[in-house]
């Protein structure tokens, strides 16, 4: 039933880049990691002052080869897709192309102080190498259980603010601006901040009457940090039961590889596949 | 069997102005939503001194604004609602009332400073608009779960006072006033910072003894975190099987949507509902 | 079946302190709390130097008032019942105790500071009064769950220690002595602070090593948080099902209410009891 | 079938420190806890300057005292195992041996710091007692469950941290180091103490910006504290109904003690086994 295949050198590269099943797909996949792990480091380094002057060379110059690196990577994963754009538009092209252009963009412009924010994307992509299907189905549950509990948790985070801007504006009024709370969304900050039972105490309740109501504050947040935990800890339950009853009966007689269809970037084929469940176009099976 | 219908401006006010099925009810309450965000807005730039200098003229005309509207839309609703006293005494009649009346006294009284607490009541007006079903019956159950956990989380809020009351009072005997435990409310409101897990800092144990019952606190708050935690999460598994049932007879042939009855102010009526089914009023549909 | 009563003012009184089940019994519950509430208040206010030094005879006096009223009560506790040492060894019998004595000890002594603790063992009187069926059968099933699972928070507290012992000496050898871990118990307790989440923030790590370790005990300490959580939550669930089983055959057909044997002072009887459970003595039923 | 046994003084020594079935071992057990706990207090009290100035001399013989203890010790858990250097290698021998050495060294290379931390090891011995079978049983089931969630607790982490390096890049950003966000690692470990929940506030914003962007950080990790929650509730659930399942048909009929072999140092055999489950050698049954 095997066709004769086009194996040239762009779906050979097309298997490496984007899947993680050959020798060679594993490698390209770590290497990638490791780059993008001394990336952050980088960025880092860079941010600390002692270091940046004693060592801003060699800083400047691993930057470069990393930033040459990732064009590189970029661009052949724009030549071995077949539908380059549906690439560049996607989550991943994007995340790609703003984490390798931040060096270009200092060359124009001098080393501007926010392209650091645009390097820090460089982390989302790990994820994609992360693709192992055992991770994916942990967190799909995860994912779903949070997906189902948005309105809910929606609901509680409005409320949450509610209470907060009403209890600021109160702390405001009966504090004042004489023990820190120089304003309201200064003082909503500060309710956040005991809510959330974070309490950084660089404002705190001076008056007696105000750290009596701080007191109901951190009471309320200490039971209210209960109901999202109860939303989640119940829809996920509800998850891996729905999970178990499906698993029953479909699981065990499926097995999904990282495989990535050369045409339409589907993910996740079966390892019996031939063609993309999605576009029916020949995959790259030896 | 449709009756011929009393279609004047005031049922149809009443059905812009208390229902969303309609596209000038939806423009209504979307106008409304923002009004309300912008008067929240309003009242945290004026505690801003800096700001209030520079525009102070602004800020006072944009609340007279704002206020003018809250007053048309609390007349508008009186006048449109049949037993116009029902809605003035109901809890979003009352928030309406305390949400328009502070700029009005402020002419009287002068810039008084506790109104701005009274203006920070006008964001639990948007629970009002955000009456979707949806979201509505999202936090039906969480609300169900709670009042079901109502008994128990008092008996716990309670036992956390103690536990408070008695250690802040040890830890006063121990640290004494030379360490910032003043007297014993002060060190019962450090107790509960504590227990909560919030940790302002501004007063913290400095003898080895008050350290070591300090610890011991915080490992109790930390213990004691999992109680309403346990609780709710309970409960709230409970309500969501209590609902699967219910739904699996009830629920999927019936519709609500959110009409209002002019003459009792009754909500969540049937798509198919002719009259209203608290009191037999007809509903209007079109 | 009714045997002639001995209804002489012993067995009227012991109805009035000991039940809740009588207009009078419910009085005597609702004054004697108030008198714990304020008994507690004034210990608080004591406290407060400004305060006790403008108003210290009203405070004395009030004191007096409260300690003779306790002192009545505690006699007539001892009075009514059949076995008095029973009743003074109990652990109710030893809080009443110890809550009655102090202001009698400071005649004596002169006005000792740790007293004040003695006196805020008054709180735990008000368990005994809110008796009420509801409360306790909502908090038997927390009580229970909390029981279950006593071994494994024993596990769990002490595998917290010995991380907290272990990271502490670690930060201590991190950080030194110049950046306020002074010694290694003090930065136990500073490892405390931080697994807890609490952060009161008066000792923090201020090298970077230090800072790297400090993050890698909260994300620790952030993760552990979920155990307790977790051991409670399945524990109550449990309770809760076994209740409800339970519930479905027995509970429907007995209601119990808060009469005390004279005799044994076992509570909790069934509304038709004529003798009581535990000791066969005849109960107060009029 | 009971075979003659070989009861030489090495098989009884072995019951005694490797067993708690025989009231000797018990009492080994026992004295053991204590001289391990003994000697984490006096690594402690060494750490305090003032106290360790008066008493040096006794902590230095207390400590020789514990060393020698412990050293007799290791050698008799050597001498007394048929196959000594699979205890020497497993776990627990590394830890006897860590914990041994500290103070020889001290004679080689002088009072080292480091060698505190080594000492604090000391305390993982004490698990080893604690091997009751209660306790045990309590803590597989959560063992077991943080087994099975530990894939997704990796990747809710692997999340939690690709957050913090973003959202701290932003607050570098932000707040700059006026504010004491010195460099991207330092802001780094802020965005953990806030996600946390922890809040040292030894850095905290300035800016309306960064106090609103923290005040994200905290809603977000008041949040997400959810998930490790849940899952750890979720599993922990599960592995209770397998448990109940098990404990159905197996469990009842079979009681396991704390016997080792003395061959091949497996434990937990049943109380009627005259072999060992694993390499068949005779266990010491009398």
């Amino acid at each position: 039933m095997e066709k004769p295949q086009d194996k040239n050198w762009r779906s050979k590269l097309h298997e490496i880049i984007y899947e993680a099943d050959t020798p060679a797909g594993k490698m390209f996949d770590v290497v990638l990691l490791i780059v993008i792990l001394a990336s952050i480091v980088l960025v880092m380094l860079e941010s600390i002052k002692s270091f940046d002057e004693k060592y801003h060379n060699i800083l400047n110059i691993s930057e470069w080869i990393i930033t040459i690196m990732f064009s590189i990577e970029y661009i052949a994963r724009i030549v071995t897709v077949k539908k380059p754009f549906k690439y560049i538009f996607s989550f991943y092209g994007i995340i790609d192309f703003l984490s390798t252009i931040p060096k270009y963009i200092s060359l124009i412009v001098g080393g501007v102080h926010a392209l650091a924010a645009l390097r820090a994307l460089r982390l989302l992509r790990m994820f994609r190498i992360l693709k192992l299907a055992r991770y994916l189905g942990a967190s799909n549950n995860l994912v779903n259980a949070l997906k189902a509990s948005k309105a809910k948790i929606s609901v509680f985070l409005f409320a949450v603010l509610i209470v907060a801007i009403i209890l600021g504006t109160i702390m405001y009024l009966v504090e004042g601006e004489e023990n820190g709370f120089t304003n309201i969304p200064k003082s909503v900050y500060w309710c956040i901040v005991t809510l959330t039972t974070v309490g950084f105490g660089d404002i705190a309740p001076q008056t007696p009457l105000g750290q009596f109501i701080a007191s109901l504050v951190m009471v309320l947040g200490y039971g209210i940090i209960a109901v999202p935990t109860g939303i989640v800890s119940a829809e996920y339950t509800n998850q891996n039961k729905k999970d178990k009853k499906e698993g029953e009966t479909i699981k065990p007689s499926v097995h999904l590889n990282t495989q990535v269809c050369v045409n339409c970037s589907t993910e996740k084929h079966r390892d019996d596949a031939d063609f993309c469940y999605h576009c029916g176009h020949k995959l790259n099976n030896e």
